[in-house]
């Protein structure tokens, strides 16, 4: 039978644990094609390049599979696989990650991690991003192995349903500790930004973003909740941005339309 | 009567005429601080930057109002107004762009003008996006100016829903020819991306990003439509990206939740 082509692609660059450990798992079940950062990409969110040029070049970091990094964001990853890697072939399923840290809640809107999966859900692929809540570059991923194989495994027998892609985080503890999965919301939380300002050795303010995510969201059916209670989180994530119960909202109470 | 505290932010940078065009509008109903990008940052939808710092000046490229440039992206611009220029001052309404080039439809992902709008909202501030269809530097904004100020003093009247911002788009055509403002949601359309293959000096392939929009969305409700019928249209867009429809389908049609 034959084998079930898997494009794989991340934002913390093509040398970094997380995309390892996710092209071993995905070459015990397809034909794998990478196509990464040839840097880090955090925080990207949809960011694509359109001011300068992308550079693709073929890379030897793993093996048996095909390989590219690309000087873009991870969404022009999804693209120019698409246009340049796959060549007219589709991919039976597009993974990201898995990423080093948290992608729950509104993380999803700075995620590069995401953002590839999103721009694979546009062009139809069934795609889901992985993250591990554990920013450490050592990372321990062995716990999410047997999860992301099942997922994976799901997905490509059943599909997903249109324009919808799926976000998996996984709480960093042992894989005994893991409950299972949950299906969830996105967490209504914010990061509370910190900015440290500080002179530079002309006199000039400089500021490093830090900050603090805040969760009021009290609902247990939310990745954070999942996350916090030692399960793997499964939040469908989509694309239509559209608050669709307000347009009946706005048409209504205002003079909005009436210019 | 106290004037409204009104936050412009945009992502073609401070020196382009839609903002100008958008500060000369706010300028007539409230007090206006500008804090945007000190360089074209069009495409970096919700990018924030972590991994460097950000430079933060103070300017004078408008009369009357407080103003600074940065470094960083449109929603860093959003994240440092708050932090570190509104000095714990809550806006009664950030407005963004006025942007040269649409930003309908999937646009919204991609977009640096709508990641100040959207980064308002997550912040709890009303805020709006407005984009001219028009790419041009030197684009005609005229017929923009009685709507912005109309949906501008709207939304300082009555507010908008809870984690909701408007995403506004202009038709490239004359005052006359507009018919009025329709209350839209996001066409499901997509760019089909063209890569320009080109080698440079030392024979490395380098590609850039070119694409071309394509629309199978035949509704009549959606901002597309909207903009060729000549109307401006208005999408209540979100941050919740979850496919809510989605979650109790994932629950039922797989094993997925039962390993």
């Amino acid at each position: 039978m034959k084998k079930p082509l898997i494009l794989v692609a991340n934002d913390d660059g093509i040398v970094s644990k997380g995309i390892a450990t996710l092209v071993k798992i995905m070459k015990q079940i397809g034909d794998v094609v990478v196509v990464a950062p040839d840097s880090p990409q955090s925080a990207m969110g949809h960011a694509i390049t359109i001011s300068k040029p992308i550079w693709l070049s073929k890379t030897s970091v793993f093996e048996g599979v095909t390989e590219y990094q690309c000087s873009g964001t991870p969404a022009d990853c999804i693209k120019l696989a698409k246009s340049h890697v796959l060549k007219g072939k589709t991919p039976d399923l597009v993974v990201s990650g898995i990423n080093h840290g948290s992608n729950t809640s509104i993380s999803v809107l700075y995620s590069g991690t995401m953002s590839a999966a999103v721009e694979a859900a546009l062009e139809g692929y069934p795609a889901i991003g992985f993250s591990l809540c554990d920013w450490s570059a050592d990372a321990d991923f062995a716990h999410t192995e047997e999860y992301i194989l099942h997922l994976a495994k799901e997905v490509l027998k059943n599909g997903l349903p249109k324009g919808v892609c799926l976000n998996v985080n996984f709480p960093p503890i042992s894989k005994e500790e893991i409950k299972g999965i949950k299906i969830c919301r996105q967490a209504i939380a914010n990061w509370e930004e910190k900015f440290d300002e500080r002179k530079d050795p002309h006199g000039r303010s400089y500021f490093w973003m830090t900050g603090e995510f805040v969760n009021n969201d009290k609902g247990e059916d939310t990745d954070e909740w999942a996350i916090a209670n030692n399960y793997v989180s499964v939040v469908p994530t989509q694309f239509d941005l559209t608050a669709h119960h307000a347009i009946a909202y706005l048409n209504s109470y205002t003079e909005i339309v009436k210019s």
